[in-house]
């Protein structure tokens, strides 16, 4: 693919969050222009790039001479992969890196890897002279479509995850394709579950579309990159709506309280389940116990288990392998989970395929006694 | 002084920023009745309040039976005092405690103590589910005039001071005046040095006021009283103005290039210097040196001088106990610190009492000659 058709295949989703407002450009060879883009895009001319142990080597080269190309000076900062990473320790080393490298509110940090690598630089990016400027290059398929956009940062605590961080916006994201040919079947079908959640909050016709086509999703080309810029732009549209979460920015929790709750069972353990396994599952669990409530047909949880089914999601606690903790202790990592209000339990449940809506008063023993009898 | 005298003496400046907007009340007796103010703002009913081993036989045990009666379930954290307390270190304490005592996002962190707690229990609160609320009450001048007002918080780095943490504005500030009557002298004026740069900024009649009216500002009641309603509604007009220090309210930092590097120089031992002492030197500083580069009057130097010694600050280095390190260390501290933009200096100048502005090109070279000048 020559230079002129890559930049004409790029997508752009603009993100209008006022004097926050950010553009993510989707499509193939954007690391090696990632220096051109940033600085047509930031004043500073410094930045400490985040990487982990695994994108380093594939990437980072690239990225670091397109910024040297456009002028930008960087430093490194290598951490170990892993959810492990999103931890105070990791943190302190990456806060203490960016201030060492001198960089100034208008430099930025530059987070070159998935999720784990996203969150955490992000929050040091929030919280370095409170606040420096922030350039995401997602390289995973869940980072892409999910955790680049939106702003939520942070780390892990003993009690449960993400429960430390801040809201920062990126200025830039730069979600290029190519690098997702490199990811393993098991990684993309993790991000695929974060797309197929966009159509089940709200976008039913998205949904039928990925029932179509997700064989050329997975293959890749113009529908892979149609599929994640509609994702891009369906998570922008919520987070725009609601910068803070006080309202219904919670639909795109959809599936992830009790896939939080497996995670946290199988110890965040990649092997057993990672993250976008957990919100399969849990999205199964969410339309199942929608119906269970009489709010959905259970014609609807049959339907999304068979499309995640088939592109080779989990769907079933039991899909999970090993031993999982009895109900009560998913129903306590429930409890503790953030999306609490004054001790009721907030879910987001389903009246069909893109009819998911946030219910802030599901009691407790309804969900106890439905994990009791899905666990068995 | 009965109830009723108490509840009338109180003052209200009101902090108006949309949605993050909110009341500083100012006046005696007010810890004891912390608990009503707050609930009858908040709705959440549990809290952490986190304090220092000084303050916390003094007040903590009012504190806590006034939020009991108002039917307000709180955690305690108590941290050593002092500004090495400042650290990712506690940080990571308080957070813990925070999350451990169910805290969530309409409940609300309340520090009880001074600058040190208020800086850093408002980073936890500012960072815990990515933002709970926040109630100050602080306990000394300085955090009563300064620190509890206008949503920065912070710790320490071994890079410099406050160059860690997040904007987040408080809920509430209870400035109970009746527990300055038990701080020391010295501690007091180093407050008082915050008070008197309120007026040197853009308040010459302030200032003339307190040339007239300290001893009583000193001896408390209503001109005490007076003085801090003052300063904190001067403090707020900035933030107002200028929330994220894009501009304008980097005049709040009159004296405090100077004096972080001379707090950097003396290693934070507060033995030899404290903050408002070290921007009471700073702020004669900044008025000498403007004089030097022709911007105001010599005279207006000396008379800054003049009511800071008056009132018994530190008004030259040769005032801090033991030796400095040579200006040429205190002109890396400078540059080092955050209000650096590519290279150039931020300095406050001044173009008279009651008069400063925002400089940001300030010569490195003059600056460091003025230092080696004062310095022998």
């Amino acid at each position: 693919m020559n230079a002129i058709s890559s930049a004409s295949a790029v997508q752009t989703v603009h993100v209008p969050l006022g004097e926050r407002a950010y553009d993510i450009l989707i499509g193939p060879g954007l690391i090696a222009r990632a220096g051109a883009e940033i600085a047509s895009r930031l004043k500073g001319r410094k930045a400490a790039v985040v990487t982990d142990e695994n994108v380093a080597p594939q990437y980072l080269d690239v990225l670091v001479a397109s910024l040297d190309a456009a002028g930008i000076a960087s430093a490194e900062v290598i951490l170990p992969a892993g959810e492990k990473t999103k931890s105070f320790e990791h943190l302190i080393t990456v806060c203490d890196k960016v201030l060492e490298a001198r960089v100034e509110r208008n430099d930025c940090v530059i987070a070159l890897g998935g999720g784990v690598i996203g969150d955490l630089s992000g929050f040091a990016a929030g919280i370095v002279r409170r606040g420096v400027r922030f350039v995401q290059v997602p390289t995973s398929l869940l980072a892409q479509v999910d955790s680049s956009v939106g702003g939520k940062t942070g780390i892990n605590s003993r009690h449960g995850k993400n429960l430390v961080g801040v809201f920062h916006q990126p200025d830039l994201v730069l979600a290029d394709t190519d690098v997702l040919n490199t990811l393993s079947e098991r990684e993309f079908r993790a991000g695929y579950a974060e797309v197929a959640k966009y159509g089940l909050i709200d976008k039913p016709v998205f949904f039928s579309w990925l029932e179509t086509n997700w064989k050329a999703v997975f293959a890749g080309g113009s529908a892979r990159i149609e599929a994640i810029a509609t994702s891009c732009q369906a998570k922008a549209d919520v987070v725009v709506a609601d910068e803070r979460e006080t309202g219904q920015r919670a639909l795109l929790n959809l599936g992830h309280t009790f896939g939080h709750a497996l995670e946290a069972a199988t110890a965040y353990d990649s092997r057993r389940l990672v993250h976008g396994e957990g919100v399969s599952i849990g999205m199964v669990l969410a339309y199942e116990f929608s119906a269970r409530m009489n709010l959905a047909s259970p014609d609807d949880a049959r339907r999304v288990e068979r499309h995640l089914n088939e592109v080779g999601l989990p769907t079933r606690m039991s899909d999970i392998p090993g031993e999982l903790p009895p109900a009560e202790t998913l129903m306590e990592a429930i409890a503790q989970d953030k999306k609490v209000k004054s001790g009721k339990l907030t879910f987001i449940l389903t009246r069909g395929i893109g009819q998911s809506f946030v219910a802030d008063d599901v009691p407790a023993s309804e969900v106890l006694s439905f994990l009791r009898e899905k666990h068995g």
